[in-house]
């Protein structure tokens, strides 16, 4: 999908919410179960239920995973369920060196009809690429993710200009910079707005006015909404830009709403909340 | 596996060779197309050419997915037939939030029999943990990898002693250290030599003395001889601790030694000859 068909769907439905598929088989409703694939059963549900209010769809590919073949197969049904006017993102944090990621990104971008597919940036450039280059696809590469792991490395101070360390004093005379700072800066270089998002999670408010000055053109993948607790209205007036800029995450509030027979039709009321609340924020 | 029935098996075979089924479809031997899984009979024939050579087997998990379900498939029917005196490790780059990346451990370490499975560090504790939790499985996290991309991120300079950064005058008082470094002192707080491994890529030698100082208890993972170009015998020398610790990697120059029918016996020829050089560096 293109960065303008993105923005189109945006301002047509008047919503950045993206729908989080994170479908765990022991959390659906009993009633599913006797169903040929309860998996796809209630992804079908959910899609049907909510595809008029959202632009995307996030599929988190480790409760697929969890199942073996069948999950796979599942995962495989509901992105081809999906259509082509909402946005497909494998939520699968990958990233390997080069000839494994062309691998990867031939998984989901090939024999998958995703539009996006979210990497870890550990190891650098040539663990990036590879998804970079599809046309009309995208890598949503992770910048400060949305969990209290984000303090143990993503948040560390870096030294960014290593020729004014002197290692004898120990004395740098630039500004350090957050390590979640650099993949930022430093990614940016490698692709484009209209290629490139990156993951940046709603409890992480305190940090969204910096990320936006950093990367003013980029669209962010949002989570941390709902079950995590973070604010859909600070993130909104922070880190909104002119083509929106913003998909929001929610999974677990909308496709769990209800456990019972009436789960889509909750669903359907859950995502309508956020798209009404998201409505008043987009100028 | 436990540590000690891994460093047996080290003993007993004077070997520490893991082969890398890396197993892309479009490099094998053709006569194998026509069977009903041509992956899992190559990686069956390469397992029965190489078993007594190897203590390790590491399925890279993107060449699977890229097949689809038939792919994970073949990959749940190798993971099964390697048997309990190998340690199979799911070489998957995994890593997210708690809750999905127990999702992962449960793919990996419940559906299917691996014992290991590498995992990217960026997410930081939570995202590691719900490996750590299962009995005689392993993490083995991303230190310092073997591709050009490691120098990005893994190999810039860090602020290890926040308090002792002044804002104003950018002046720290102590030593600053690569991003790689700060994993391997954090992490190690979080498992044990029993569970934690380490990735460390064979084209890093000159980090390799560094590196055993800062974890002279666990294991490594090493991949880079071969195809990418490390040297067998400067890691061996540089990185061996008592119990070995070091689990080297070859895929390419193994499983694709040759193309013809006789894949197997030419796999087999080339794993001893790895077997023959790590025997002669075994204390």
């Amino acid at each position: 999908m293109t960065r303008e068909h993105l923005v189109a769907q945006i301002k047509q439905k008047r919503s950045y919410l993206c729908v989080g598929l994170d479908t765990d088989i022991t959390k659906i409703p009993g009633h599913l179960l006797s169903e040929p694939d309860p998996v796809f059963s209630f992804n079908k549900a959910i899609i049907d239920a909510t595809k008029n209010l959202c632009v995307a769809y996030k599929i988190n590919t480790a409760f697929y995973e969890a199942l073996g073949v069948k999950g796979w197969g599942a995962m495989e049904k509901t992105v081809n369920y999906i259509g082509n006017d909402h946005f497909k993102i494998a939520d699968a944090k990958r990233g390997d060196i080069g000839n494994t990621s062309s691998q990867y990104a031939k998984a989901f971008f090939e024999n998958m009809p995703f539009d996006a597919i979210t990497v870890a940036p550990y190891m650098g450039e040539d663990s990036i690429k590879p998804f970079l280059e599809y046309k009309d696809k995208w890598a949503i590469v992770l910048g400060l993710t949305s969990n209290a792991g984000a303090k143990d490395f993503e948040l560390k101070k870096m030294i960014t200009d290593l020729e004014d360390l002197e290692e004898g004093a120990h004395t740098i005379k630039h500004q350090a910079n957050y390590l979640y700072e650099m993949v930022l800066k430093t990614v940016t270089e490698w692709g484009t707005t209209d290629n490139l998002m990156f993951v940046v999670g709603a409890t992480q408010a305190d940090e969204f006015t910096n990320i936006r000055r950093l990367t003013p053109g980029h669209f962010y993948l949002v989570p941390g909404i709902g079950a995590q607790g973070g604010s859909l209205k600070v993130i909104s007036e922070k880190a909104m830009n002119k083509d929106c800029g913003l998909l929001v995450n929610v999974s677990r509030a909308i496709i769990f709403a209800s456990d019972k027979t009436d789960f889509a039709e909750k669903a359907g009321t859950v995502a309508e909340k956020y798209q009404q609340e998201m409505k008043s924020y987009l100028h």
